[in-house]
C-alpha cells in the first residue's frame, strides 16, 4: 500500500508533536509539508524534521496533490474555518479539539465536510489511551453493570503563558480543558449529557478575568438515561498533570489515573515521595500515537473515524452549556444535534 | 479526677459501638446506663457489656444523678427532641449527625441547649481521624496555600436494609450521608458554603422512590470566599466503603482516602488485587474513639466542643439546600445562621 | 467467667504497652501487678495505669496467688530464667522473643515448663496481624499453590539508644530483629528452615562493633521441602518502620507490607509524598492486642498456644545459625529439636 | 551527519525488537540487513520491516561495507564468537547479555575487540530506564547517603518454551536472568561484588533438571566497600513480569518497580484489582530504545559506551560465581579482572 501524504497545519507544541509522530513513528504515512502562521516556526520545524515543504498558511498545503490528509493543530478559533478549507480541497482531516468555538461554526463545518465527502476525525485522543480503551471494553462487556456515576478530574500543572490567551486561543476553561472530560463522559457512559450545572472560580488567579477565563470549574452532569456525574478542571495544580476518571456502575467501579512520573519511590526522613507526571504529552504519548495511526488507517480504508465530527460537536455543546450555566447561574439543558433540548428518562 | 458517668440513647450499630468504646477504652468514663426504644435490645446490650442499668426510653437515663453526659444515637428523626430532653435534664450531649431534620428543629434544640448551659457536641467524627486531622493542620500551616477546590466521594458498600428507611430514619441521602462531606468542606476550607447545585438519581434503585431517597447524588459547592467544590454520595458501591477527600490549594493538594482493608496484595494470573475496607466502623474506628475521648475531656474541662451545635446546624443547612436543589432543579442559596442568605466574595 | 489475674515483668516500652492493653482493652483480664528491675519505673507505671501492686523483681509477682499468668518483657538475656521462675511458680507465660539467647537455655526453659504443666506462648505477634493472618489462611486454602520462595524485609527507623545495648539486651541483629522473619518463614511456608547463609555489615555504623552487633544483614534460607528464601534486617532506615513480606507460590504471590502512616497523600511542586509509619507499636498495635487476647483465652481454656515454646525455640535456632554463618563465613545447617541437623528434600 | 548503517544478527523476539527500533524510531540509523541461522525467519523479518538484505549467517552482514555496526541478539552461546567475528570485520558492536558463557570466552572476546579498536557495548538496558537512570543520578548526588544494601527481585511471568533451553540458549537462571540484577548492583552501588552465596530450587519445576536450570534462586552479595545485598530470580511468577530494585542508604532508600500494566483500578465485590505488566518488552520499551539511540550516538562520536565490555565481563563473573556457589554449597569469591580474587574492606 502506498504511503498517505500528510500535512500539518499549526506546529506549536501540539502540532509539532503530531508532526514528529508522522515523521518517525508511522511508517504508513509520509510527512509532506507543515504550515504555520508564524512562517519562521514552520521553517524551523521543517528543517528539524527534514520535511520537504513549509508554508506560512494552510493554503500552500491544500494545493499540493501529494497531500491526502491534514492534521489541524492551529489555535482553536481557526479550527472550524480550517476544517472547511481542508474539506473544500478534498483533504481528509484530523482536527484538534474543540472543533469550533460555537455550535453554528461547528454545524457549518460539518455541513461542508458532508458535502465534500471527506473524513473528519476530532482529536479526543484519550479514547486511544490503553487504560481508557480497556475501561470502555470492560463497560461494554458488562463488567461493572449499568454505569450510574461519571467522575472526572483534569488538572494542568500550570497556567498557559499569557501569549496563549492573547493569541486568540480558546480562552475558556470548559472549551479548552473540560471538553476532554465531556467526551469521555459520553463515550464511557454510552449516553448523552442532557443538562449541566456549573460553578467556576478565579480565586487566586484574578488576572484571568481579562481573558474571560476561569482558574477552576466544577460541572454537574445529568445523562439521558438517568446517570449523573461531575467534571472538575483546574488550570494550575503545581504538582503535575493530573487526569483521573471514574465510572461507577451498579456492579463495580473503574478508576483510571496515573500520577507517577516513573516507577520510583524515594524514602527519606521526610517520608515517601515520588515525582508526578508533568505534561500531557508524557501522560498521553501512546494515545496520541495510536490516534494518528488509527487516523491513517481510517483514511486508507475509508472507515468511520474513531471520534466523529458529530462527537466533536456534542462535546462542544456540553462545554458551551457549562459555560452558560456558569455565566447565568442556572442549570442549562444541552441542545441536541437538531438544536432542540434533549430529554432524559423520567 | 472522678469518672464521668455516661448513658447511651439508642444502641443500634452506632450506639452500641459508642457504648463499647465507653465501656472498654475510655478509662475516664463509666458507662452507667443504656436505653433503646426496643427494650429487648437495651437489655441484651446491657448484659453483653455488663452495664448496670437499661431502659426502654431516654427518660430513665435522664433521671439518674450518676449520669452526667449522654450519647444520642437514636434514629435521626428523634435527635432534636432527644437533645432538648437531655439539655433540660442538665446532661451534656454528644449527638450523632444530623442533629435534626429541619432548621427549625435544630434552632429549637440549640436554644434549649443554650438556656440549659450544657455542652453539645455533634458526631462529625471524621474531624478526629488522624489523616483528616493532619490535613487540617497542614492547611492551617499554609502548606497548600489558599484552598480553592474541595472534592469528596462518599460511597457505602450497600443499601441499608428496608427497616432502616421504614423505622423513621433519615430517609434522605444528603442528610444521612453527604452531610459528612459538607462538614468536612466547611472545616477544611475554613469557609462557609453559600450556594449548592445538585443532581440525584434513582438509576438502578427504583425501590428507593418509596422512601423519598436517592441512590446517588452530586452536589456542586460555592464558598463565601470564592472557592468551589463537589461532593458525591452513592448508596451501594458493592466493592466496599470508600471515602475520599481532596483539598486543592494554590500551592498544593491533599488527598485523603484509604481503600485497602489490610496491607496485603494478592498476585495471581488475574493480576494484582486487594480487599477493600468494608465498613465505616472499620475505616473510622480510631476517629470514633478519639471523638468520644475528646467529648469526655470537654465535659471534664468545660471546653468548647470540637464540633459545636452551630457546626451541626450549618452542615444541616447545606444538606437541606442540596435536597431542595435536587427537588426544584435549581441552584439554592444556603441560609446563614440568621436565616438570611449568605453572600460570597465578589 | 472470672477475670484472669495478670502480672507484667519488665515495663519498658514493650512491657508497658502490654500492661496498657491488659489494663484497658481486655475485659477478661485484670492487671494485678507490674515488676521492673528499675523499681522507680515499676512504681511510675503502676501509678499511671492504676495498678495495685508493683515490685522491683519478678519474685513479688510470682508469690501472689491472684496472679495466674505473667507477661515477660524483660531484657532478652533474662527471658529463659524468667520463664523458669514463672513456670516453677505455676504461672502461665507469654514471653517476648527471643525466648532465650542459646539453645541450651531454651531447652532448659522448655523442660521446666513441661514439668510444671504451665502454658508458654512466645511473643511472635505478627502471626496475629490481620494481613499476615489472612495470608496464612490463603496459603492453607491453596490460593497460591505450593510456596516456593519466602522474602522478608524488616527495617527499624533508627538504632536503639546505647543503653539498649549496654543493659544486656539482645545485642545481635539476627536474634533481636530477624528472628521475627524466621518465625514468619516457618509459619507461612509451613516448613522448617534447614540451612542458612548470611552476610552482615557494619557499614556506616562502626560503633556497633563494640556491642558485637550488626547494622544490616541478609540471610538466605533453605527449607526442608525445597523452598528457598531471604530475610533482610536493617537497624536504621531513617524513613520509618518498614516490614514487608512476600510468599511466592507456584500459582500466585502474596505481598504484605504497609508504609503509609495515614491515608493521606500530599501533592506539591516537589511531587507526591506521604508519611511512613514510624514505630512497630503503631504498625502492629492490632497484632499485640490480638496476641494478648488470644493468650488470655488460651489460659482460660487451657488450649495449645498460637505460638508455642517449640516455635520460639526453632526461630531461635535459625537466628543462631544465621549468626554463626555470618561469623564463620560459611553456610550453616539448622539443628532440629533433637540437636541433630535437619535434612531437606533431595 | 550521514546515517549509521546497522545490521542485526539474530531476529528472534529480542533481535526483531531491536530491528524495529532501528527501522522506525532512530532516524540517525539505517537498518541495512538482518541475519538469522533460521534463514526463513531472516527473510520474513526483512520482508515485514522492508529491509533490503537478509542472510542465514552473520557472515553476509559482516562483508557489507554499508554496515558500520552490528546488534548481536543470537542465542547466548554464540555471543562471544559473534563479537569476535564482528570485531575482526571492523564493525562496532551492541551485544545482548550475557556477553559470553565463560570468563575465558569473555576475555578472548575483549582481547579481539581491543585489537580491532571497535566499540563494544553490552545490552544491560535497564541502565537506560528512566527510573533506574534517575536513581543513579540521585545516588551520585548523595541523596541517600552511602549505599549499604542492594535488593533485587526479577520474576518472569512464565517459563520459556522448551525450545529456548534446547536451542543452546543460556540454560542457567543466574546467567540468563539474575545477571541483570548483578549489573544493576555494581552500577547503583558504585562498587564491586566480591563474594556471593546462593541457594537455588527446582521446587514445582522438576523438568528443568534436564537443562541444568533452576526455577528460582536467591543470591547474597558482599561488596568491596562493605555493602551487602540479595538478588532473587524466579522463572514463572504467573502474575506478570515483576522487576523491583531497592538501594538502601544511610540517609534514604530508593525503590524502583512497576506492577501496573495500565493506570486502571477495577473495583468489584471481590475488592480492588489491576492488571500487571506482562512482558519485559513492555516494561523496558523505553530503555531498549534509549539504549539503541545511545549506541548509535556512541558509534557516531566514538565515545566510551554506557555499558562497556568490562561491565559485561564483571556481571558475568558474578553470575558464574553464583552458579558455582549453588552447585558447591559454599560462598564463592568473585574473581577480579585479573582473575585474582577481590578483597573487601576490613
Amino acid at each position: 500500500m502506498s504511503k498517505i501524504g500528510l500535512g500539518v497545519v499549526g506546529v506549536g507544541t501540539m502540532g509539532k508533536h503530531h508532526a514528529e509522530n508522522v515523521r518517525y513513528r508511522i511508517p504508513e504515512a509520509q510527512l509532506v509539508a507543515v504550515a504555520d502562521a508564524d512562517g519562521d516556526r514552520a521553517r524551523r520545524v521543517s528543517s528539524e524534521l527534514e520535511v520537504a515543504h513549509y508554508y506560512d498558511s494552510p493554503a500552500g498545503i491544500l494545493e499540493r496533490k501529494d497531500v491526502q490528509a491534514v492534521v489541524i493543530a492551529s489555535p482553536a478559533k481557526f479550527h472550524a474555518s480550517h476544517i472547511q478549507a481542508c474539506a473544500r480541497a478534498g483533504k481528509d482531516i484530523l482536527c484538534e479539539k474543540p472543533m469550533a468555538l460555537t455550535l453554528e461554526a461547528a454545524d457549518a463545518a460539518l455541513e461542508t465536510v458532508a458535502e465534500a465527502g471527506v473524513i473528519l476525525q476530532i482529536g479526543h485522543m484519550r479514547r486511544y489511551d490503553p487504560a481508557y480503551a480497556d475501561a470502555k471494553r470492560r463497560i461494554e462487556a458488562g463488567e461493572i453493570g449499568d454505569p450510574i456515576i461519571f467522575k472526572a478530574v483534569g488538572r494542568d500543572p500550570e497556567l498557559p503563558a499569557p501569549i496563549y490567551f492573547q493569541s486568540g486561543s480558546n480562552g475558556m476553561l470548559f472549551l479548552d480543558s473540560t471538553i476532554h472530560e465531556f467526551d469521555l463522559a459520553r463515550w464511557l457512559m454510552n449516553d448523552e449529557i442532557v443538562e449541566v450545572q456549573s460553578f467556576g472560580t478565579l480565586r487566586g488567579f484574578p488576572e484571568l478575568a481579562q481573558y474571560g477565563d476561569l482558574a477552576a470549574g466544577v460541572v454537574n452532569l445529568r445523562f439521558a438515561r438517568g446517570g449523573i456525574g461531575n467534571a472538575e478542571s483546574f488550570r494550575q495544580a503545581t504538582y503535575g498533570y493530573d487526569v483521573r476518571t471514574e465510572i461507577v456502575g451498579s456492579r463495580g467501579t473503574l478508576c483510571i489515573g496515573r500520577m507517577r512520573k516513573t516507577p520510583q519511590l524515594v524514602l527519606t526522613q521526610g517520608g515517601a515521595s515520588h515525582q508526578v507526571v508533568e505534561h500531557f504529552l508524557a501522560r498521553f504519548a501512546e494515545a496520541y500515537l495510536s490516534e494518528l495511526r488509527d487516523f491513517v488507517q481510517t483514511v486508507q480504508k475509508r472507515k468511520i473515524p474513531g471520534v466523529t465530527g458529530q462527537d466533536g460537536r456534542r462535546a462542544l455543546a456540553v462545554a458551551l452549556a457549562a459555560q452558560r450555566s456558569y455565566q447565568e447561574s442556572c442549570p442549562v439543558a444541552v441542545p441536541g444535534d437538531s438544536g432542540r433540548v434533549q430529554k432524559s428518562a423520567p
